[in-house]
């Protein structure tokens, strides 16, 4: 057993309308410390694969086809064995 | 200048129903070998601090008072210099 971590953000070029909320509400609390702020998925997968590589394939195919949309988010892989 | 990376994820209790849909999805779509799918928050800060410490502490700040909702969310801090 596999744990896959997905971190999914959205590219640079596009706008994160949630992360310039989170930014102005996090000016008025008074944190005007923090001058950027980007919000993006954390998903974790556990995968019954035979070994690593089979393990990342599957979690590739999992964000290529349903987890990440790609002409607007960038996704990276981490695999553990667990 | 530093970036704050957190994660905020649901506690092990808590029912992950974004979690759930995207694993029955992904049974549909064929990926069976995904046997648990976990779905949380990856928030970047970027922070204007003295030094790490610092930093830190802000990020700590934000997650409380707006980043995460501790009764149901862990968050995890990483301070990396940018």
């Amino acid at each position: 057993m596999y744990k896959a971590t997905v971190n999914v953000t959205l590219r640079k070029s596009i706008l994160d309308p949630k992360g310039k909320a989170a930014h102005h509400a996090l000016k008025d609390l008074g944190l005007t410390e923090v001058e950027n702020v980007r919000i993006g998925k954390l998903i974790e997968l556990n995968i019954d694969a035979d070994n690593k590589d089979t393990a990342y394939d599957i979690a590739e195919d999992a964000c290529t086809k349903l987890l990440a949309n790609e002409v607007m988010e960038d996704f990276e892989i981490t695999i553990q064995k667990n």
